[in-house]
């Protein structure tokens, strides 16, 4: 394979890496537009309203602290990835779908967090994070698989990371899932506690 | 043309992807806003209201696919391409219109799906993907015939493949708007099998 | 000024060239949370409600066209850019101000064109791509006069390119605006026609 | 470390800078959302109802240019930045989080600033871009600290200038936090000072 593939290669991890960056991006931002004025439709006090709202709060400080370290994921993974293949673009894109759902699934627990629907709408933001984490798993497979990785790269330090990655991943969210029955608040507070775990933890020796 | 010329060619190419990702990435992570809280306006049991929200997620599901496999079609496109003109960038414009449609035609389809209205729905959202399909041959044919091709592209290769993704696209697009004369819920099938087909079938032998 | 401080200032010009990118594509893509289910709230008959909603597919595709072109035009001055100062950035953003206010002007279009307040909101919309022109010609003039082009562009012809770009918008929405005042729907297509004008004219020889 | 290395560091400052680019570009865009049709649910005459929206688009505007000088100051000082850590990774994180809030807290603003609760509103739009300014210079200590600058720059003039801009920001909008509690209008007309003072002020040397 001479230097002109090579380039092209790298130009195309690139392009895949600006897409995602906008998806990863826009679901990040998007998730304000579920911060509403309370006063709007029911009038009453600015300040009480806000107080009251705070379920609106928790969610989208969660859900932002989740997408980002994601994206601080997808990030690393991706300085380490030398080519990508067709495979690679659709099960980066399935990852992307449930990037996507973050903001629908926030607002179910903004809106349910505090009512008697509490487990259904912190079941379903678990599972969700579940299904993205699961789908990190089958992408970060498929790259050691079809030897995606960079010559520079070793493959078991990667496999090592992704497993570290998946295994936090998975066990935590489905640890949150089975919370959710019990206690849709607990739940999301653990999702939001991984989030901090992952951001400020001893695993981020980078 | 020197060298520099080439660069300036190059710079543009690029920023005519980044551009087009734009409006791919925020295209298909808008789909989202068209979830709703199926409780927000008429209360209820959370789970109850989700799972009478089907046509929603399937429509979704669907167009998110299939925006998936225009992003991965566009982006191979750009592969073979060296240079641009100005006609690229307006017929790329007239596939970005339909691209940005699509939210638009996706809430039609998940509002009136299991109506009366399932048939005009799905003939919308089908007609739209023809017509988007259609500036696609539109555009491959316009890089083919001003030459805007990479010089180690072998430019019957690339005609083979327009080709082909012309034809998929328009024969099974048109045929999903025949069927939404008939059934609305099984053009909106078809269109699915499309992107699921393209993405896992025996052509993308890439 | 060294070769590390050219590629500083090449990697500026790249950046600020993303981030307008971003508020293009953000704003083009915005526009079609205005196209809304007819049938939404007030019930009937999908095709007839759609084929009543003309007046916001016509602002859509007007808007959608202005943007697009605008976009162009951009691109084109990049090409032409070597380096940025704060000035600059400034008064890109004054233009990206414009062009973010479109989607709304493009809504009070869709929802008054055919109502009486017809009249003030066409002359809302072509004030608002009056401003937008005219933001754009006092950037070309201080790109010109704090000599922010590459050495390898011809200054008189950058300058004679601004001032027709300059001459065709500012001339044309002033006329749009004044056009306004006796009927809002001549004016928006007057402005449909620019864009189209601009677009396959014969002033785009390029 | 070898120039493969240095090589990768760059490609990653180039890809926060995409991401972060993407939420400056998304929030700025946003803020057009708040702006409605002033007649779509009341009726009336458009134009009585466009001047009578004026706190909307003076909350706009400050916006605007509150998150257009945040970005030109973000630019500037990724000019200076040879390498990043993850710690800087979620620093910019929790900046860019103050940025996504803003059209919320616009919002606050539109809705409340001639009402009783515009000291309210203008409390929390003031407090945030106080969290804003505070996290910025959290980042920029951090970048010092951690030695994360290119060599070609000399760190004594990028911490003055961190200083300085710190300065700026947390002083004044401490007063404008201060001013809220007083009068809500004159707090927000203080912030729109700020980012006009800044843009074309004498510290604007550059």
């Amino acid at each position: 394979m001479g230097s002109n593939a090579e380039r092209v290669e790298r130009k195309e991890t690139t392009r895949i890496e600006t897409f995602s960056d906008g998806v990863f991006a826009f679901a990040i931002t998007l998730l304000v537009l579920y911060l509403k004025d309370p006063t709007a439709d029911v009038g009453g006090n600015l300040l009480q309203g806000l107080l009251t709202e705070w379920p609106a709060f928790f969610a989208f400080v969660t859900s932002f602290a989740t997408i980002l370290i994601m994206w601080v994921g997808h990030h690393e993974m991706f300085t380490a990835i030398g080519r990508i293949d067709r495979g690679f673009m659709f099960l980066n894109g399935l990852l992307l779908f449930f990037v996507t759902l973050t903001p629908f699934t926030t607002s179910l627990v903004a809106n349910h967090i505090v009512s008697s629907d509490s487990q259904t709408a912190a079941a379903v933001y678990a599972g969700s994070f579940l299904l993205l984490s699961l789908s990190w798993g089958i992408l970060g497979r498929h790259v050691f698989r079809k030897k995606l990785l960079l010559a520079s790269v070793a493959a078991e330090s990667f496999v090592r990371i992704q497993t570290r990655g998946a295994f936090i991943g998975l066990t935590l969210y489905i640890l949150a899932l089975a919370i959710a029955f019990f206690s849709g608040i607990a739940s999301v507070v653990l999702i939001l506690m991984v989030a901090v775990f992952y951001a400020v933890g001893p695993t981020s020796q980078r």
